[in-house]
This record gives C-alpha cells, structure tokens and sequence, in this order.
C-alpha cells in the first residue's frame, strides 16, 4: 500500500548536476476480475486492467463497476478479494441473483457497434443507459466557500507534496468540509476510489455533496459524477467541451479554473449562491 | 478539424458574477477500426475508442498500432480513411499480407491471463514483446539546450493558450529545434500523433530525437518512447515509479520538472551532458 517510493536522482541546474534523492508516486497496474453466476455457472472474467496507485483498492474496484453500470448497488457484491495468489489483481464477486449486463461491460473496452460514434452519441448512450438529467435536490452552495477548496485539497495532499505526481479527488459537504481525499496517477483513479467508497457505504447518490477534482474535467469524469448524483464537479483545471455539454445536457454544474479568488461556471449555474 | 469551441460561461469572483465568453478544448470521440485479412476471409474489427481533440486523427491511429505493436512498419498500412459514412470513426486498412496478432490487440483491452500483473510483470511484457533496451546511437544532448524546451513548447501552443484544457507532446532534435508539436485532451493521443505522423513518413526509429510532453509521464508514455526509439523523453510535471523502472531497465533518458533553470534525471543520465 506505498503510495510514494525514493530514488535518487541527477538534478541539473546552473550547469552543475549533483545526486540527490527524489520522492515518485507509485503506478502499479491493477486487474479486476468479476466473478458472477451465469447461464452455464460460476464464472470469472478480467473486466479491466489500470494504472494505478497502490491503497484503496476495493474501493477503486467498486467505484469502476458502479460508474460503469456493472452494479447499482453494494448488496449486489458478495466480497472483494484483495491480494490473493496473485499480487495486483483483485476480485470483486457479485452476489448470485444479481444480473451483469455484459454487454455494458464490452462497451467499455471494445465496441463493434456499427453505428457512428460522436460527441452526441456519447451523450444519448447516457440517456439509454438509464441516466436522466439530475433532479434538483434543494442543494445549493456558496461561491464564497468554493473558493477555498483549493488550498484544503493541498494542504491535505501529502503524498503530492512530495512527489508532485498525483491527480486528487475530494469531497465535500455543503458547508465545505473534506468528507474524503483520495490521490491516485490516474485521475479516473481517484474519482473511482472516492465515489467506490461511497457506494460501498451505501450513501449513493450523492445528491448534497460537491467534488473537486486537481486537474482537468474531460467527459468521463462526469460521466462517473452523473451516475453518483454528485450536482458540482469542480476543477482546478480547465474543462472540456464535452464535459460541458454532458453538465448542460444533464444538470450537473460544472465549474473549471477554480481559484481562491475566481472561478468558471460552465453549467447549472443556478446551484450556485 | 476544430480544436477549440467557443461557450458563454458566467465567471465568479470578488463576490459578483458575469457572463462572458470562454474558449473549450474539444473531446470527441473516435473509433478506430481495423480491416485485415483474417484466415477467413476479410475481416473488420473495432480495435480503439479514444476521448481526443479532432485533427491529425490519421496519425493518431497509426501511432497507436504502432505503439501496441499490432503494425510495426508504414507498408503494413493499405490505407487510412477517415470520416466515411459515420462521423468520428476512422478505418485502418491492412495490407493483405500483414499479419496481425490478435492476441495482442486484446492485451490492451481486456484480458483473461491466469497469470498475476505486477510492475514486473509489465516491464518483461515489453521485453517479451521484443521490446530490448534502446541502443546507444551515440546521441548527446545538452542540458542547456533542453532547459530551453519549456518555453519553445509554450509558445508554439495557441490551442492551450486559448483554452488552458490541451496537453503537448513536441519532437526536438539535437539542437533544440521544434520538428513537430501536437496538442490534444489526452496526453497519449499527444504523443501518439507525434509518433503516427513520423511513422507513417518512414522516419522510425527516431534515435537522433527528443520528445517533450507537457504533463507528467507514466508507464505508458515511456512504452510508446521505447516502441519509436526516442532516446529522451523529458515531462514539464512529475514521472511515476513505473516510468522510472522502464527508463532504467530499457537505458531510455527520462527527464522530470522540466524547468528553465533546473531538471532532474531519472535514467541514463549518461545522455545528458
């Protein structure tokens, strides 16, 4: 579970090099394996292998299946197993009444859909995959207090402190406390960790809750926080234009370049005081 | 072919609020699909959807058959189209005597290997991919010159300046002169059009080369180095655990923080001088 590990290093600077030592983020890859009852009996199949940090797996392991559909939710899991003959790879077993939609599962990995793939196609398999846009749960937060998330995030971020190599996500209460900081390489990673969680606490959706996010907000990243009913997602960074159309399509406010002293709404403005 | 939209978003800060206009970085989708010459005749199979920024999509796909090892030299390739009957997806036509290995297409996307992953495990399956450590092609390359880098890469980013939402990954030679820069959402179709388009002009392997990438470098950027050849890759941000055991076990020169007045070396220092 090391999350960071030392090396020593050359730096270069002023035309000298000395060796020093260097804190790295850790990646390991990670396979998750389903186990599921099907129509000819147990089954096992690898859905996904990712890069990750090492911490928090079974965590990641359910925020994956559920952002991706394969559950909906905890009683359909029966046990994880982390870490057992083989070191990086975990096993997530569905209880045996719950269904898989293997198909779902494919669409993440491998399509041979003869229908074009856009933008918009993207959006509408949303739609058909049961998501509609989020209903208004009365929550609405203060620009005042988005404003300071930033420096909590950092302050709370250790392992970037000394690596400068970690994506983090965090979530927070109306109020602006940190309920749960999650730092990963991959930033889906962390997402997955913190939603995963979550999930797994039965406390889905997560309709009174705003996430920040360190880096960039792409259409995956509100793709997961569509499917956990978080209404904010903010960024540090900038977003994209699908992750924008994705906020507008389905009432998600979005807010990018998030600073102490400024910020961008890029969707359902109105959740914002 | 547009890399950025343009969005009205309400901006907050010092307490009020105002509508004005923002510049997004554009993520759409794109499905690669691969035409060969199966032992049953000729088959078509989707083989990549990717989140990227639209343009240069021809030499992302090649750059990512490349990458994967599933085509390995230009005459491989009968043909690429791109945009036919369905928006966002692009066809790759093998030549009818290229053989493919459908086994390692699927490595990539799914797999059911009875065999653990570990960070081992990763590194020997490049070496079992016939991945060996990058020769010595007797290329030097001096600090000065790639403190310098940073800021050619800044400049010769208008889609980044605009929209703040791209990474880059640029191709240098020896004396620091930009041969090619491409800008996209996601870091690794970056460096995949920067790979594909040298691939497809018959320029592989790019010994005499160095490749600057705006972000942070993970385990895969430095596979997709080693598969080109690159000697040198060097990251404006932070590299991982796996990036540095694949620099040092594949002798491949990988640069960290990337800054005018400083860098640090984490492999083959020796290429530094």
């Amino acid at each position: 579970m090391t999350q960071t590990t030392e090396v020593i290093i050359a730096t270069a600077h002023d035309g000298g090099r000395e060796a020093q030592p260097d804190h790295l983020a850790v990646e390991e890859p990670l396979e998750i394996r389903l186990g599921y009852r099907g129509t000819d009996g147990w089954r096992t199949q690898s859905v996904s292998i990712t890069m990750r940090t090492p911490g928090h797996d079974a965590d990641l392991a359910a925020g994956f299946l559920f952002a991706e559909g394969i559950v909906r939710a905890p009683s359909q899991i029966a046990q994880i197993t982390v870490g057992g003959a083989a070191r990086n790879v975990l096993r997530v077993d569905l209880h045996p009444d719950a269904r898989v939609d293997l198909k779902r599962m494919e669409r993440h990995f491998y399509t041979s859909s003869s229908c074009g793939v856009c933008g918009k196609t993207s959006l509408d398999a949303l739609s058909t995959a049961g998501c509609s846009p989020l209903p208004d749960s009365g929550a609405r937060f203060q620009a005042d207090m988005i404003h300071q998330l930033p420096a909590l995030l950092r302050q709370s971020q250790p392992a970037f402190e000394r690596t400068g190599g970690l994506h983090a996500a965090a979530l927070f209460d109306r109020d602006g406390r940190l309920l749960s900081l999650r730092e990963d390489v991959g930033r889906h990673n962390a997402v997955d960790k913190v939603i995963g969680a979550e999930f797994l606490a039965g406390r889905v959706p997560l309709s009174e809750r705003l996430m920040v996010v360190s880096g960039r907000a792409g259409f995956e990243l509100m793709q997961k926080a569509l499917v956990a009913g978080i209404p904010v997602l903010a960024a540090v960074g900038a977003p994209s234009s699908l992750a924008v159309e994705l906020g507008q399509e389905f009432d998600i406010t979005l807010i990018g370049f998030l600073k102490a002293e400024r910020l961008n709404i890029y969707s359902a403005a109105w959740r914002i005081t």
